[in-house]
C-alpha cells in the first residue's frame, strides 16, 4: 500500500501562473481551468440556469464564496450576521428588554428593520457586526428573550477578501 | 415479537384536558407536565440560563415553534422569509438588475433595508413573504445575481398559529 | 433603467464545446475556464489545502455536486440517506420496534450498522434509499420511537448522474 | 426604561424541587409544568403524531437533547459522528488513501459499514468518536479525497450526560 501523507505540492504548480514576487491580495483576475464528467456539467447547467445565473464562473464564485464565510464563522473572524426576529408586540416589557439588549452592546448593532405583520405581531432584522462568537451570543440572547415567537440567526460576511 | 402499528390513542387521552365543544383555535393558555431524567434537565436549564430564558416554558416553546415553521415551510404555508446579501455597488448594472427584480415580484416584496459595510461593500436584507416555494425561488434569484458576493436565505413565520 | 428579464441566452454559447448531435449523459472529461479575483483564489487554495484536496478540479467538482443533492431531494428523486440514532437499549420494546419498523419498509432499507458505545448506549446507522419523501418519512418515525435519544437524517446520493 | 441585566433567579425557584443536598447526576425522573397557549399545542400535537411520538414528553426531550448535541459541539467535547461518503471504487489509488487515513487517524474510527450502490458506487458509513474539533478534521480530509463524489459530516452523541 502506498502512503499518502498528504502532500499536495503538486497542486501549487497549478495556483500560481504568476511570478513569485506578485503581492498578497491581488484583485486582478485570474483565470484557470476546471474539468468535468459531461453529465456533472450539463446537469450544473441546468441548476444554476434556473437560478438565473448568467455564466458558470459566477455560480462557482458563489459556492466558493459561501464556504468561505463558514470558515470564517469557524475561525471566528469578524463577520456580519442578521438577527430575525418575529414576536408580539403586546407582551410585556418586550420592547424596553430588545431596547435594553442594544444599548447594553450597542458595538455590535449597525442598523434595525422593523415590520409590522399584523395587528399582533412585528417582524424585526437586527443587523450586527463582530467576531463571530460574540454576534452569536448576542443572537442567542435577542432569540431567547421572552416573547419572541422565533428567530433566526444568518450569518454573512463583511464582503472584504471575498 | 408484539405488532406495533403505531396505533398513538394513548395521546389523545393526555392531549385534551378541555371539553370536546372547544372552539378550534384557542388562545387560553394550557398546562401540562414533562418528565425528564434529572441530569437532563440540569443540562437543558444550564443551557437555557446561558440564552437568556427566563424559564423553561418559554424555552421550550421556542423549540416547538422551531420546529414548526420547518413544517409550515415542508408543506408549503405561507411564511416570512429575509434574504441576506452582500454586494459591490460598483459592480455594473447590479443595482438596476435588484430593483428590477423587486418590480417583478412586488408582490412578494414587503421591505428592505440597506447599510454601507465599506466604500465597496453593502448590505441588503429583503423582507419576502409568500408560499414557501414562490419565496425561495425569487430568494436564489437574487443571490445568484451577478456581483452578489453573498447572500443567504431565512425562513420565518408570520406569527398566525405559532 | 434597463429591463433585464433574465434571458440567460449567453450562457449556451459557453456552455456547449461539442457539436449538437451528442449524447444526453456524456462520461468524457469537459474542460472550461473560470475566472475569479487573485484574493479570492489564494484564500479557495488555502482552505482546500486545509481540506486534504489535491487540486481545484475536485474542489469545485464537490461544492457543485453538494448544491444538486439538494435539488435531487427538491425535486422528490430517489435518493441515499443515513439516519442516524443514539438509544438506550435498555429501554423496554425499543428494539422491537425499530425491527418493526425496518420490517414494515423493508424495501426502503439497504444496511444497518450497530456499534455499542458503552453499557447503555448503542448507535445504530441505518442506510436507506427512495424517493426523499419517503425516506424522510420513515426518518422521522426512526427518531422519533420511544428510547432514542438522539437522531439525525444525513441526505446523501445513489451516485447516478453526479 | 427599566433596566434589565438579565438576572434569571426567578428560574431556580421553579428549577429544584428536590432539597439542596442531592446527586449531581441523577437518574430520576422529574416531572415539571409546562404552559402553552392552546392553538400552539394543537399544531405540536399534530406534527409530533405524524412522527410517531406517543407522547409530548418524549418529543419535547428530543427537542432538548437536540439542542444540546449542537452545544456539545460548540465546546468541544467529545462527540459521536458518522461519515457518509459515496464513491467510485474504480478511481485509482481511492481505496487505498481512504484505508491509510484509517490508520493514521485510528484512535478516531470506531466502525466502517460499505455498501455496494452499483456496478460502480460505494457508500461508506464510517462512525468516528472524538473531540468535536478533531473528529470534523478527519470528516473533511475523508470527504476530500479524490474520487468521493459526495460526503457528509453528521454529528451526534455518545450518549452520556444526554
Amino acid at each position: 500500500m502506498k502512503d499518502v501523507r498528504y502532500h499536495i505540492s503538486e497542486k501549487h504548480g497549478e495556483k500560481h501562473g504568476r511570478a513569485g514576487g506578485a503581492p498578497k491580495k491581488s484583485d486582478e483576475l485570474q483565470r484557470f481551468g476546471v474539468s468535468m464528467e459531461g453529465y456533472l456539467l450539463e446537469r450544473f447547467d441546468q441548476v444554476i440556469e434556473k437560478k438565473g445565473y448568467t455564466n458558470r464562473s459566477e455560480a462557482i464564485r458563489d459556492l466558493i464564496r459561501d464556504s468561505l464565510v463558514e470558515q470564517d464563522w469557524d475561525e471566528n473572524r469578524e463577520i456580519v450576521g442578521t438577527v430575525t426576529i418575529v414576536y408580539d408586540h403586546e407582551v410585556r416589557e418586550l420592547s424596553d428588554t430588545l431596547t435594553d439588549l442594544q444599548h447594553q452592546f450597542q458595538k455590535l448593532f449597525r442598523s434595525t428593520l422593523h415590520i409590522h405583520l399584523d395587528e399582533h405581531h412585528c417582524l424585526e432584522v437586527l443587523v450586527v457586526q463582530g467576531k463571530g462568537g460574540e454576534v452569536k451570543k448576542i443572537a442567542d440572547r435577542l432569540i431567547g428573550t421572552k416573547g419572541v415567537k422565533h428567530g433566526k440567526f444568518t450569518m454573512t460576511t463583511t464582503g472584504k477578501d471575498l
